[in-house]
């Protein structure tokens, strides 16, 4: 099969709301009048960003998921994206399994598969996307304000639970492998969330190099500082009740696990039932766990208030 | 030196155009009224679309110049680009060069670096270009009409003989290395061509898999055939007067060559002055090589009309 084929094939279906798909030199889109674009872009290399025994139908939702999931912390609506794909040989097999895993997601979100490009090489995904977001609604890093509570979604860190048995470092029950594992490899992109959030939070980013570094971001990017209610953090571990782990441990998960694809996000202390409701809206489960004060970087607090003391690292790729 | 100081250090200037650029989940774009968005993705992989030899400042130029030629190929003007990149390590020397020649060209062209993504891996570089066409005046493959003047820009398989003299298959002189080795390390996107031929070319693609390759685009997107004048294709190859090939070699390195970021395209037989005074107007030396006729496939002609057989054939990464 040559690489036309393979295009033709797994990655070609007619453009529905771009004016020009895949075939031609660029892909056209029509921009939505009233709307700004989001584009975000992630790559995905084996060993890395996915273990080599991952199913391809998986990896498939998980590359376009993360990318998704970078559109949601903008509170952009999905519109079309770009895929480039390096692989060491035209695998029919794992053609079949990667691009169903791809539709499957991008039907979902009515994300279109526009453009991309295909090549010979070690193992490596890249994808751009393209989302629409109201002029002036994006949700930034940057406005984060002192007082704000802070929010997550959904749960964290079980998906580092499942990398620590894959890796062998940690060993659970057959049940709670496949429950975290499934956090791992298909994570969902809140992008409901995200629209719902649209002029209520101040400040939003995706988690996925762990809570701490991505809430860093904001905190960074707004200049401000945060403090943590550890006990409010606790419970973010959906497997914890199955595990026997010391709470630093737990907290250690939770805190800095990554690959958990939910939204940081800050929201003033007065809009709480709204922010409620945007999680019912959206039906995402959100936790309040802390509250932005002055000054720089993130303190945790015991469940008495007192300063705690933490040492926690978010991923790096060359560090 | 962390994969965030490498972004802030390397990849990271003030956005102008674009309305947040490099540093948040998402970049945000403010769409042009009255201009459509053309997008376009190329991933280069060491070995496959570059040798190790290369310097990183030209291959920063390279990586940006060939996604520009596709923006180049649809009339459409540069405005911003993502870039992702998969390093082995944090070489700052590299980093260094590679962002050299990237912005050199992204300055050239006014195209803004908007965001990314970089990782450990093995070398891989990713890019998508956005641009901006107004409404309708892209040019697309599917536009050829028989009757029509099939034309090229600049000159075709320069770029390739410097391959073959990197794989030890030929050997030149010390000043046709040197210029054809700039051919394949340094191609110019043909943007103010492409632009200067909106409303005027009926079809246009870019010459990157060699020209019989990416002609055929345009012939099969269109549905229709060509007659290729190999008289008026043979003085393409700018170093032929310096090399003592036969006929035969010196019209498969024109035809087939490779890596050209040339542009191909078709014109109205009545619009020959305006097609001149686009190629004046953008600087680009443009030739006329043959004219699109009913039916399908390339058809080669001798200096006396008569049919040539041929078996050249385009690159494909999977063939």
């Amino acid at each position: 099969m040559g690489e036309f084929d393979l295009i033709k094939r797994y990655f070609s279906r007619p453009a529905r709301r771009a004016v020009l798909g895949v075939g031609d030199d660029c892909a056209l889109l029509a921009p939505t009048p009233g709307m700004q674009l989001a584009v975000s872009s992630d790559m995905l290399v084996e060993g890395r960003h996915f273990l080599s025994t991952v199913s391809p139908v998986l990896l498939g939702h998980k590359a376009l998921a993360v990318n998704l999931s970078d559109l949601a912390a903008c509170g952009a609506e999905p519109r079309a994206f770009m895929l480039s794909l390096a692989l060491p040989r035209a695998d029919e097999a794992w053609l079949a399994g990667f691009s169903q895993g791809l539709w499957a997601l991008a039907d979902t979100f009515g994300c279109e598969l526009i453009g991309g490009d295909t090549t010979q090489g070690p193992l490596n995904i890249s994808i751009t996307v393209i989302g629409d977001v109201p002029t002036g609604q994006a949700l930034l890093r940057s406005g984060a304000q002192v007082g704000d509570d802070i929010y997550v979604s959904g749960t964290l860190g079980d998906a580092r639970v499942a990398l620590e048995v894959f890796r062998g470092n940690m060993s659970v029950s057959e049940s709670v492998f496949l429950s975290t594992r499934s956090r791992m490899e298909q994570p969902t992109p809140r992008i409901d969330l995200g629209v719902a959030l649209r002029g209520l939070a101040t400040s939003a980013a995706d988690i996925s190099d762990g809570f701490l570094g991505d809430l860093g971001h904001i905190l960074q990017a707004s200049q401000v500082g945060a403090d943590i209610e550890t006990a409010l953090a606790l419970p973010l571990l959906a497997c914890a009740s199955h595990l026997h782990l010391p709470q630093a441990r737990q907290l250690e998960l939770i805190l800095s696990g990554g690959d958990d694809y939910e939204l940081v996000f800050t929201a003033p202390a007065q809009c709480r039932a709204q922010v409620v409701a945007a999680g019912l809206a959206s039906h995402t489960p959100i936790t309040r766990i802390g509250a932005v004060r002055e000054g720089q970087g993130v303190q945790l607090r015991d469940a008495a208030g007192q300063p705690m003391a933490h040492q926690f690292k978010s991923f790096d790729h060359f560090a």
